[in-house]
């Protein structure tokens, strides 16, 4: 609380490095601070001068009379040290190192802000940056920042905290925001990231008063526990969080090997992570605010039903088109609702989008009872309504926005949306009232779209997942096919019984205990693809069959991969009919073990139909998970076909999430292909486990 | 070129129930042209007053001494038709009824308005309407409308012209506009388009030299072929067509027999017809404006290759991500460019998107060298620069500004793009000399996609396509299996040598002539899905395995589908490998023939991968139609398999499309699924053909 406190509104600010020219870095904060009537103490530090911007100066922070609560460093990075030093001694309780030239610019930069980080956790002491942008809160006026982006424009109070690590995202994104007309709580820019990061503020700003919505831009973040910790706190206290992350990766060519490895790009990972802590992810910055204006002034709605309103029909239909696109549900009224509606307006048409047409002049004030006979009648999270052109003209418009204002009175619970172009006084009065107003129909439609998943993902979000258990270390060297399988027979995961064999002799020995017809397989810890080289028989029956096959596959993979060791011949039972998926673990290096599951071959290979989630998971995320996915629609029965056993897959899921957890810190990835899902129950036909290089076993 | 004319900036207007009260619908387009300045003479004709808002009256329309080009109607429905034929005694040459109670109306509504179209017609008099909202071109000063839209906001004259049905939506789209800043040329929602309808304007406008760009909104088409060639007009004058179609409609149950019915919605056909005559289909009122905007201030780009410059890493990042979203290369530039431009401005990093970084600042007149060392060396179609917030402080932004105005004038054919927000000044200042701005940056790359998509898409319009050529009437009836292959063979559909035979003998005999393994299939028009009810097997070797079979499959189907009547067995050679493909065509009301193609089984179910394109084709359209799937991969050989004989595919393609379109008056669809693409050659293994009823066999 009191790093939120001392960070956002600090009663004194000291700027190391104030400069007596207000268009200079050193000049510019106290310049913002007295021009938009920041009420603490501006404390100027500067050697050379008595005063500066009409203010004392002091020679030195610890000159200081009275508490600091806050320094800005803003002297040249060779500078800061010293700075920072004078911080401790003064006992500030937060420093916003603005200077730049640390990590950020090269090996040297990365020594000092090294230092710097030493120095204030020793004393105990917070420190944002360096090369940080600084702070904003307009509620309490108070600017601990340089940025540009102030010039000539205060930024309106309001209830929507916008967090970014980069200073010109978060500029740019900033200026957007205002130019919106979006009230902000609190901005920061937190640069190198030395101390204080973005997972934490969105922690912090969870429990901020004056924060409603959370904007917050992802660009590197060092600690996946902290930011999924902060997020599910923010979901946790119903406070959308509006992310958006910037900058994806390459995936490493060692995961490559796997589809889980290259499928489970940096991006699918953070994706995943973030939805299921509850965020929205938002894919432009313009998205970014839309959602958040959308949560900050009319709440989330609380289901997924919208009505639509119109007085044209065209524009009623568009709205239609992009709601189904956007996956809200368009119920109708009820008979007795749409006749309550037309004693009240003859003319009205249609039922969802109700189209009360270009006559609802002669009755503008009926809006109230319309909307209200809808709403209380199906049961709409929103309500939008397209009111064309009148609030260009406000005294024409006056009946109809006090209508709408009568609505939003009697269904605050509903979020409420016109959809029109309107003059400015018009759209703050009704944004005032928690009414939203947009100009683009499909915008509006998206942006309510969005918001109703922001409530859903947070009711998802606070279901209880299990924590990772500690377990025996996992035996060291790479894995067979073999091996691979009885590691995940010690995971729960069901697979056959099936032996490796050295002779043709031993594997129709195995086959007729097996009965049936069997699967022969080479094994190889060098052959990853095993029916590239022909390396697999199927459907061998009776000891003649299989002891040619043993010889076959043998002499086949001898030619194909003359240099690679050959470990025996896997004999095991055909496994029958049922549908192929492929389940993999993915271990990252900031999130830790994620799970991947898609339907076999063509759906991952060709439409990259797969999902992820962190590990460990919980029934209903596997579930989740699965349906995720387009191509789970096999799993209940395809054409006729009898539906598997999904309850079996959900366990393996679990059991094998479970595992990866326990094992994160040796395993590099897991994946099973293909996870046969049977009618009853499923088996692991072939899997691949690759563990991490003993060097890189540090806990995850 | 007289209608274009009379409409849009006619020299004498007639308004047919002018009133003196400038605010009711006789009043308005008087007020509005009289305060917006119109040039030619507005004409009242009003039986009870001598003047009116100042203006002389006439009672009657042919009272009027000299030529009357254009006359309104804003009479009651009932009088229109007097006033019409008022219109053709003086010899008006274009009438626009903007009365309402015609065909919106209801069946008398529709009679009068039916009675209205013939006079018009009779006397050879052009009508838009009835129920239209007008006509206005800012750059005539002309405003022939009563919409409330031009309330106190008198547009811009410039280079977009608004084509739509509805006045609502037209209305909607055009204070957009007007808000965005885009110069209009003409606006026009043209009501129930009893005569002139929008794609006879589309084809109009493509030839008018006031209109750069298209925009138009597409409601209900009732002629496709004119919304064709007017579509290809204006892709053929490089005017780029930026469509929306508002209203999806559901398809007939009879359609939805087959895959091709279901997925034909009219949605997937009017998708297909835009783009392959050239125009760009927007999905939101917003989107259809900026991509206006970008075309019509900048141009479509030359190429999909564009170069991002940025003086943040964050955005550059941003827009790059949105950009390769959105299907642009993004080559970098050569070494000996990345040199040269260091040379100027050492600190740059990156290449493509290269980040000039805030240092910028010391030598912002370097853009010019920047951009035009970027764009000569790398070909860029576009360059789009992300500058930060500096265009919101005009006099600290002149330098910068000037930078670019110099890199417009020396590339003036690359689409340049500022991405910021700007005063407005700067903005109007940028736009005037071609240079787009764009405040979202991910919005910036969209638009910049979408206008080098119309160009690309008016290149693959230009291609020459077949004509539908006449043929000899199909037979009548219905199609069995084996009738629907014969009517394939006759298409030049390549089909197995297969036979219908009643007796099990006859099964053997004709399984033996051909050798190798056979497959048989129950005919019977009463079933379409053989399978389902046993009508099938497959593999069948040897006389007496096919005897059998022959036997086995009488018996399932009997016990299945007792009532359904069975014409005989087919005995037909085992297709052997190969990928299966569904290829269908479906008969649209509006659009005639349409070929449906995708990959079999669960593509075109569960991920409905399928493309649509009209008939005929041409190779290179068939070509694209296969290559718009993402299932064609498959054909290209898939994890290892031997690619398939594609050039078969589109011969197929194109000579099925031939012969669709030559009987689309007989025809209601076809499906061949599958269509097995075999290693050399393909053949259709199954196939269903419905016939439309006689009674429905008027020409398409």
């Amino acid at each position: 609380m009191s790093l939120l406190r001392h960070l956002f509104s600090p009663r004194s600010v000291a700027i190391i490095g104030a400069s007596s020219d207000p268009r200079k870095i050193g000049g510019r904060p106290i310049r913002f601070m007295k021009a938009y009537g920041y009420a603490g103490r501006i404390l100027p530090i500067n050697a050379n001068a008595a005063e500066i911007q009409g203010l004392p100066a002091y020679a030195r922070v610890e000159d200081v009379v009275g508490e600091v609560d806050q320094a800005l460093i803003v002297v040249p990075a060779a500078a800061a040290e010293d700075a920072l030093r004078g911080c401790v001694a003064k006992g500030v309780k937060v420093v916003q190192v603005l200077s730049s030239g640390f990590g950020e610019a090269g090996d040297e930069g990365r020594i000092l802000q090294d230092r710097l980080v030493r120095i204030a956790r020793e004393a105990g002491m917070r420190m944002t940056g360096p090369n940080a942008l600084g702070v904003v809160s307009p509620g309490e006026r108070y600017f601990g920042t340089f940025s540009t982006a102030l010039e000539g424009m205060c930024p309106e109070p309001g209830g929507v905290a916008m967090v970014t690590q980069s200073g010109a995202f978060g500029s740019c994104a900033y200026v957007m925001a205002m130019r919106r007309g979006l009230g902000l709580s609190r901005v920061i820019a937190t640069g190198n990231e030395a101390d204080v990061d973005v997972s934490e503020l969105i922690g912090l700003l969870a429990d901020d008063a004056q924060t409603r919505v959370i904007c917050a831009a992802v660009e590197a973040c060092k600690d996946g526990e902290r930011l999924r910790a902060a997020l599910r706190k923010a979901a946790a206290r119903n406070k959308p969080v509006i992310v958006m992350k910037v900058g994806t990766t390459e995936v490493g060519a060692a995961a490559a090997a796997t589809h889980t490895g290259s499928l489970a790009g940096n991006d699918a990972v953070y994706d995943a992570v973030f939805r299921e802590c509850g965020a929205y992810r938002a894919r432009s910055i313009e998205e970014m605010i839309d959602v958040a204006y959308a949560c900050s002034l009319g709440g989330m709605p609380g289901n997924d039903r919208v009505g639509i309103v119109t007085v044209s029909g065209g524009i009623g239909i568009l709205m239609a088109d992009a709601a189904s696109e956007a996956g809200l549900a368009l119920p109708a009224p009820s008979a007795s609702a749409l006749h309550a509606m037309r004693e009240v307006l003859p003319f009205v048409t249609g039922a969802n989008p109700l189209d009360v047409t270009a006559q609802i002049a002669v009755n503008r004030a009926a809006i109230t009872a319309i909307g209200q006979t809808m709403v209380d009648d199906a049961d709409y999270g929103a309500l939008l309504i397209y009111l064309a052109n009148n609030a260009l003209a406000p005294p024409v418009f006056e009946t109809t926005k006090q209508a709408v204002l009568a609505l939003r009175h009697a269904r605050p619970d509903v979020l409420l949306v016109t959809v029109m172009p309107a003059e400015d006084g018009v759209r703050m009065a009704l944004e005032e009232a928690g009414v939203l107003v947009f100009e683009d129909p499909s915008r509006a439609v998206r942006s309510v779209a969005a918001a109703a998943e922001l409530r859903r993902l947070q009711q998802d979000a606070s279901e209880a997942v299990p924590a990772a258990r500690p377990g025996a270390a996992l035996p060291a060297g790479e894995f067979d096919e073999a091996g691979a399988k009885a590691l995940l027979a010690q995971a729960g995961v069901p697979v056959l019984d099936e032996r490796v064999v050295h002779t043709a002799e031993d594997a129709a020995a195995h086959a007729e205990r097996l009965g049936g017809a069997v699967v022969l397989k080479i094994v190889s810890p060098e052959i990853l693809h095993k029916t590239e080289v022909g390396g697999v028989a199927l459907g061998l029956q009776g000891g003649q069959a299989v002891r040619q096959g043993f010889e076959t596959i043998l002499q086949r993979v001898r030619t194909a991969a003359p240099q690679a060791r050959i470990d025996g011949v896997l004999v095991a039972p055909m496994a029958g009919p049922g549908v192929e998926t492929i389940v993999g673990v993915h271990v990252d290096p900031v999130f830790g073990a994620v799970m991947m599951f898609g339907l076999g071959g063509i759906f991952v290979e060709l439409f990259r139909d797969v999902a992820f989630a962190s590990a460990p998971l919980s029934p209903a995320r596997a579930r989740r998970l699965i349906r995720a996915t387009r191509g789970s629609a096999l799993l209940d029965g395809w054409r006729g076909a009898a539906p598997v056993d999904v309850q079996a897959l959900v366990d393996v899921l679990c059991r094998l999430s479970a595992f990866a957890a326990t094992h994160a810190h040796e395993l590099a990835s897991i994946e099973i292909n293909p996870l046969l899902v049977r009618e009853s129950g499923c088996v692991a036909l072939d899997a691949v486990i690759t563990m991490r290089n003993p060097s890189e076993r540090a806990p995850v």
